[in-house]
């Protein structure tokens, strides 16, 4: 049935072999081969997408750079065409003055955040994938990132956007300011909505002065437990790292015995980067009350005092994560949360669990990558297992089982499982209410 | 039929004399006579008001401190009964650890900022009322104030929301920390939804560093227009301020005429008045480079140096309002907003509109109080066509009709006319879906 259709100002794909890549993104979800891949330039082909899907009845499966890690953008069933925004061609459009930038949905985030950077303005959000993901990825994942911990998800940088909604129309919402109340926050209802009420095209993004100074320390700690306290003593202090991540006891060990050069000489038990970007950072008043607080639970410290030493200490970071994979192929990366004053407990539960981990992530906001070793190698029912108890310990102590990634297609049966049904009814109602034929992203997230 | 309630732990007033003053909020709406009003003091009596409502065809109208600027909380019609929240009894826990409070909906929103500060921290929403106002209104309306342009609105500072929906049940959408991405964000539509989807009982909030050190200035410019693009150039420059307060020529003759003896003496066209909160912007290196920036513009130039000086300049501000309400008394102040970029051609604009005003407001936001000087004795008809002149401009520039006030009865009819209705249509599905029987705050917003 694809094959008769012509789209006005879109490319359509149907070759099975040109499809096949459609079924995947970084997750280790595979999703169904979908009946046709459109490519759409401009508004009048999602107007006869959408028309099309309701006529006929398939669904539409939005994507950007294909750099999810939950799924979200492959289909998860054979009647499904997806919407691939690459072709989409817009401007980076900033305005300085409004302290601004729109960009269409199809703008890679390395160019959003380097356009704004020409003006000595800063976009925050930095998902691991930033040099690689599309602007509407990010917006539809509501996607976070190291900087998080002190300048929130993508979603506090979203001053209005434009979506295309079930009616075929793309409608605006929001403005190009900070200061805007006029009807509730429908754009914040599609942020981090995985596609499921419609889709963004494009948004306007508030930007912030761009950080001058840097100050990035390396922090091996003596002791595991003293790292857990230490977000909430350095806020209480006046310090708020723009990012504060960390490698568990097991992580650090593997690193220290199988991993690169500069990973083999780092002491103590377990492992903090933190960095900071206040202005005035770098200055010594700054560093020394910093170190007042550190000196304690330190075994050691590296202050970056360049760019290079700063790049060095942000590698060991940067390789971790290929570096297990290379080490154990079969994990799986999980993504929970964990309140910072739940730490402890959230790590003696996981021994007790006893399933085969090593974690790493953002201590700054209790964002925790729980990466299961053998994962992939297990049962497939023996792994569902693990991630429903490893998911209902984050829960018990108040914390979530997607810090970052979202729902997606991976994490949609477990959701269901394990939330409130009251929230899950209220996001149903929502869907009938924006989406009554069920065209947008059908399958994902409830 | 009202008196024939028995609800559980409540209190529930049916005098006309003690239903009388529910009509009123700050703003210059009256609305009708509620049946009743009720004050809960837990979540029985309202899972026994949702019942009744429910079944005795009546609507929910929110209440916190009645200190809104748009009608939100008084009846739209009689078939009401208030809710009044300011019986129910909760503490402000503080999570320093977690870098968040927990507080109910009646907390006072200055014992919410005093709580987090005796722990070094701080929640920043600062809207004119803080003094007296509810947290509870704050997250109703999405309250703003001078913070926002620097710190964000209310919305910003929220992770996670008790919220009574129409189930009868309470809900909680959200976990305490700042990364949480497991589905729809249910809590961000309601903050803002000024209570048409449900009600906001509590909510947990995140905080930041309490800043150590302030920066106040008072700049009285030379040239009216040379304000308009300062915004964007300070913050190009890495200077972003926590507050950027402007009068126009108006508001500074009319203050030096007849305002108060520190008023008389200040020169200039027009007046604005900074204030940053950054560590180290006491610094004679941070002070410095912004006087390269503003000397410029400055017909004459103050920084405060110590806290009474500060106060000093603030007490500009905050008489301001009060001083223009007592020479017109009969003037209705307006909350629109304006992308910075487009302020010249707004006050243009205006002028050719004709309409009696003076401005003052939020520069760093666009967010500007037009005040209507002699509106309350124009003909309710003629006030209304201004009205929507000015909402007109503001919506043709790219603005919104409401900053930081919200819609709530004032706004409601401007709203319906001059939204997108593709807009309007998504609102009203949500409603029905989150609110079959429609008992939540009826007849507001849409």
């Amino acid at each position: 049935m694809a094959r008769s259709w012509t789209l006005p100002d879109a490319t359509v794909l149907t070759d099975p072999e040109a499809l096949e890549p459609y079924r995947r993104d970084e997750s280790h979800v595979q999703g169904e081969l979908p009946l046709a891949v459109a490519l759409p330039r401009g508004p009048a082909a999602l107007k006869e997408l959408v028309r099309l899907a309701k006529a006929e009845g398939f669904g539409l499966v939005p994507r950007g750079a294909g750099t999810g890690k939950a799924g979200g953008c492959v289909p998860a069933d054979r009647r499904a065409v997806v919407v691939d925004f690459s072709a989409w061609r817009g401007e980076i459009r900033l305005s300085p003055q409004d302290l601004c930038l729109s960009a269409p949905a199809s703008a890679p985030l390395r160019e959003v955040k380097a356009a704004a950077s020409t003006e000595g303005l800063f976009y925050p959000p930095d998902p691991n994938s930033w040099e690689s993901c599309a602007l509407g990825g990010t917006l539809a994942t509501n996607a976070g990132g190291p900087n998080a911990c002190k300048y929130g998800m993508t979603r506090h940088w979203v001053l209005s956007v434009d979506a295309l909604l079930e009616d075929g129309e793309i409608h605006t919402f929001g403005i190009s300011s900070v200061k805007a109340n006029a009807g509730p926050a429908l754009g914040q209802l599609l942020i981090g909505s995985e596609g499921i009420f419609g889709f963004i095209l494009g948004a306007t993004l508030r930007l912030t002065p761009l950080p001058r100074e840097h100050a990035t320390l390396l922090l091996p700690v003596a002791r595991w437990e003293d790292l857990l306290d230490l977000p909430g003593r350095l806020a209480a202090s006046g310090y708020l790292p723009s990012a504060f991540e960390f490698f568990d006891p097991a992580v650090l060990a593997e690193l220290r015995a199988h991993g690169p050069e500069e990973a083999r000489r780092l002491p103590g038990e377990a492992l903090a980067i933190l960095e900071f970007d206040d202005r005035g950072c770098t200055s010594s008043a700054f560093l020394e009350g910093l170190m007042d607080l550190l000196g304690p639970v330190a075994e050691h410290l590296e202050i970056a005092s360049d760019a290079r030493q700063r790049a060095g200490i942000w590698a060991v970071r940067r390789m971790t994560s290929s570096f297990l994979k290379e080490r154990h192929p079969k994990k799986v990366s999980e993504d929970i949360v964990v309140p910072r004053s739940r730490l402890r407990e959230f790590f003696a539960g996981l021994e007790r669990l006893a399933i085969p981990s090593v974690t790493y992530g953002h201590l700054g906001d209790g964002n925790l990558h729980v990466n299961l070793l053998g994962a992939g190698e297990a049962d497939p029912a023996k792994l569902e297992g693990q991630l429903l108890d490893l998911f209902r310990l984050a829960l018990s102590l108040g914390g979530t089982l997607s810090g970052e990634h979202g729902i997606g297609l991976s994490k949609r049966d477990a959701f269901l499982a394990l939330s409130d049904p009251g929230q899950i009814q209220a996001l149903r109602a929502l869907k009938r209410a924006l989406d009554p034929s069920g065209i947008f992203n059908p399958g994902k997230v409830i």
